[in-house]
């Protein structure tokens, strides 16, 4: 399968002759080569066993291909079956349950794991983990302290070492100072991208606000009293206009409005406008607004484009900004030999959010800070009379989730069983497989491709016949756009409500017209969706769009 | 099991013949009375098999009793053996992987099960939800949206919807109406209690200051802004001295100092002073102090309190306040009809957090945060383009987590695998545990039962031979107290890390001397936990006072 898209992305840049060498499974599996060992055929051979392994874990059963859900019911309608509020007096067996679980629940679930669900970023995970969050149900193990944790708690920080060595890559003593430490912290590990978002902002608050010394002292006042004794007349964040939306919830869960949200425009490129960045933050200064932090973005949501981290980075430095950099999606990028230099910069970053149930394959319900100066994390402590002791290796102190699980273990295994060589070849994949959906696209005249893919996320729309020529010159009414929405939201719909192939939709701005455009949004990461499947997916747009002409018409 | 501890209870008591023999299996299995069911004796034997059927799934295998850890390590020995930050180049096995973590690391986990490991409230779960944690895993679904969890999105309302209507009780009517009505929701899933009390909290400051009509133009404003505009000075929480410190966290997320929690004093009986509340509140009003929340706590943390709900929410209702009750801990005791009342006036509180990894024995990682009103929650709203839209099912724009595993499949399993008097039983026994807990320290003289317990939490501490008699006559110098203090907290040490049994401590007031005092704190929850069990944590802790002075004598 990797070499399916691989080999069309070769013929695609008829420049790779190398690579598709280095990828052929007959060539390094060549005996006589075999029987005299060189270091390149060795890497050869270790890197199509890493794929052939690894694509293993993610085909435990027979793939299904055909509904990702059953379709037989409407949305209000599948509601209407979930309406008891009477809790059992008696208990019900466990097969009971179960029995009702599959015929009545189950079968309305989403199959996430689909070959032609590629909306969301939800998708197929290696088999290994489930009978790893087994386990980690029964260790029944809670991380907020160590006397509920212990050898679980050390090897968390130790998984989130690796990570932050990936993004920084300082030295090994600085690791081996740090790793273990109590009060030092290269990281924590949050239920989620959103309470890691928060995080970083919480200390880049706190840091930019107290000073070392009197950090107690003003830690007694409320925020108001604090800005305004500083100088301060308010406070702001600014950023990327594609800004995640947990970082409106951050916004407001910290007590800003979202006029204290202040969005740099993207520039022709459609890459941040580093001089209108540097414009607002000195349009804030001379206001006296205290900038809590610069936010780049690495993969945005609905794009999956990187904002220019180097310059950000500079910008910060210059300044003297907390930088923070929510990559929940796209940091695993840095596997990839290929495709890491798109991430130039990300080590400028004061603190960087990564999502373990997204890129790293792993089960809902794991993300990363990770912090590049282990000391931060001080400045956002609580303690306990009780628990998060000071001076322990607690960390309930330091996380705003208490209670959470050990689903670490589940980063830490995947860290080795994956392994570095073993997401890259995901993360290729995944680029591939969008390079490809992109060109076939582009190909047909049915549908718009809207911006080349920077990763792994393809955007684009249906357009209908009458409107091709229109849209080539430029020349939609507001109308035609409006009425251009509206069919690729149907489509959309139907699509789901179908339950065959699956993307989602998203809302962005079209510069051409300054236009707010509905448009389709597929997220390519699962490594078992085929060619055949990104074609299926169209097909089934356009025959969705026959449809639906047909019910107008009639 | 049940029976050891109801019929010590009941010997102590010496007033429960009734309760005694419908408790008796012997009689409810008398054949004669079988084959002539009367409703009564269908009852009796309901309850006895519904025990029976419980007690099982708690005991999956032989239950381990000897040490909860493996001892021979220290701590800092155990963290140098984590201190690897280079991720692995290419993947291992998972056979290997699995070799490396049961060798190195399991043995050092904690058996969170066992039936002496008595000092967190983490404890036993039932088994079955570790094939149901193996299936969440396999089905990843997120339920940050309908595209992505479907069925088991509705699933989890329906699961909420029960833990409202136990608490609020409201009319079937009521909950046909808002179960599955979007943009109305009687709670939320959180991945803990603290996020929970955050989203409570989020709710009360919004609802608090912005009015329906203009919320959304003062949403542009930072709080700040809004709080000057209302005509306040600033803003704060109110609440009892036994607050967990997840508030204190959810306070200086919001933006408060730790001067804007004001904390109320318990009276001479050791309940929150209502006459002092009420001045506090009137003080507040008279500095022009927003007050975003009156907290009520149900079962603290650390003694298992509970406050006077029923007043508070009086007083409450009197100054207009949002009451919130933190009932992490104490909720489930509602399912006992024999202990209920002591939540009396749960059902004034305006938010209610009950964490599911607690006491509805759930896995780590899963709270819930209702809502009286089931509008409540649009005032803390955030949409997305891509997600989140306004008037769809998706739970994304009203959770502060993002993505979020379907975790609240165990909640809504548990409760119709274990219904509400299998839980009603695991609460009984529990309490029963406390009791016969506290009557034995009382009995030993070397130890001190601070308190009688509320609920099934137990402070007590051990005190030497020498100083009993002045304690009794409360003449303990400073120099003593602190004595004390210092070997109660090298006890609890030294049997952590002996590893056979295990109580946590923490830091009460001592009225009596107006000192903090370190004590023992022991949480009874575990099903299997007898009370030779108990006796085994008394005798270890005084073989441990042995060790101690040997080892300084020599």
């Amino acid at each position: 399968m990797i070499s399916e898209f691989y080999q069309f992305y070769l013929a695609a840049m008829n420049d790779f002759s190398e690579q598709i060498a280095a990828l052929s499974p007959s060539e390094a599996m060549n005996s006589e080569q075999r029987s005299q060992p060189t270091r390149e055929n060795q890497i050869k051979a270790e890197k199509i066993s890493t794929e052939q392994r690894i694509l293993q874990y993610f085909k435990p059963e027979e793939i299904q291909r055909g509904t990702f859900t059953q379709p037989d019911i409407s949305l209000d309608a599948l509601a209407q079956q979930f309406k008891r509020s009477e809790l059992p007096t008696y208990p019900i067996t466990v097969d009971d349950y179960y029995r009702q679980l599959f015929q009545e629940v189950l079968p309305y679930a989403i199959d996430t794991g689909s070959p032609t669900y590629i909306g969301h970023m939800t998708s197929a995970l290696p088999d290994f983990l489930h009978d790893m969050s087994k386990l980690i149900s029964k260790l029944n193990q809670n991380l907020v302290k160590i006397e509920t944790s212990k050898s679980l708690l050390f090897l968390e920080r130790e998984a989130i070492a690796m990570l932050h060595r990936l993004v920084y890559n300082f030295s090994e003593e600085f690791y081996t100072e740090n790793i273990q430490q109590k009060n030092r912290n290269l990281g924590i590990v949050t239920t989620g991208g959103t309470t890691a978002n928060i995080s970083a902002l919480l200390c880049a608050r706190n840091a930019g606000l107290l000073s070392k010394e009197n950090s107690t002292e003003l830690l007694k006042e409320s925020l108001y009293k604090v800005l305004s004794k500083k100088g301060y007349e308010d406070m702001v964040i600014i950023g990327s206009r594609l800004m995640h939306y947990s970082l409106n919830k951050a916004a407001s869960i910290l007590g800003l409005g979202t006029d204290n949200i202040i969005f740099v425009d993207n520039n022709s490129e459609g890459k941040l406008n580093c001089k209108q960045l540097e414009e607002k933050i000195q349009e804030c200064q001379e206001n006296r607004l205290f900038i809590l932090a610069l936010i780049g973005i690495a993969g945005t949501t609905e794009t999956g484009q990187i904002d220019p981290l180097w310059k950000l980075g500079e910008i910060a430095e210059k300044y003297n900004i907390h930088f923070h950099v929510d990559g929940s999606w796209g940091v695993p990028t840095i596997f990839s030999d290929k495709h890491k230099g798109k991430l130039k910069g990300i080590e400028k970053a004061d603190s960087v959010t990564i999502c373990g149930h997204k890129q790293l394959y792993l089960p809902q319900g794991i993300s990363i800070c990770l912090f590049k100066d282990p000391q931060l994390l001080n400045y956002a402590a609580t303690t306990a009379r009780y628990q998060a002791q000071q001076d322990t290796y607690d960390l309930g102190r330091f996380t705003i989730e208490g209670s959470r699980s050990a689903l670490s273990l589940c980063l830490h295994g995947a860290l080795h069983i994956i392994g570095k060589k073993g997401y890259e070849m995901l993360i290729e994949q995944g680029i591939y497989q969008a390079q490809y959906f992109a060109r076939k696209i582009d190909k047909l005249k049915s549908f718009e491709l809207i911006l080349e893919p920077t990763l792994n996320i393809v955007n684009y729309r249906y357009i209908p016949d009458y409107l091709r020529d229109k849209l080539r010159k430029k020349m939609l009414t507001n109308a035609e756009i409006e009425r251009l929405n509206q069919i690729n939201q149907e489509i959309q719909q139907e699509q789901f409500e179908q339950g065959k192939t699956f993307v989602s939709k998203t809302i962005l701005f079209d510069p051409k017209y300054s236009k707010k455009i509905i448009v389709f949004r597929t997220v390519l990461s699962n490594p078992n969706t085929t060619a055949t499947d990104l074609d299926n997916v169209l097909e089934d747009q356009l025959r969705i769009v026959d449809k639906i002409q047909r019910t107008k018409g009639g």
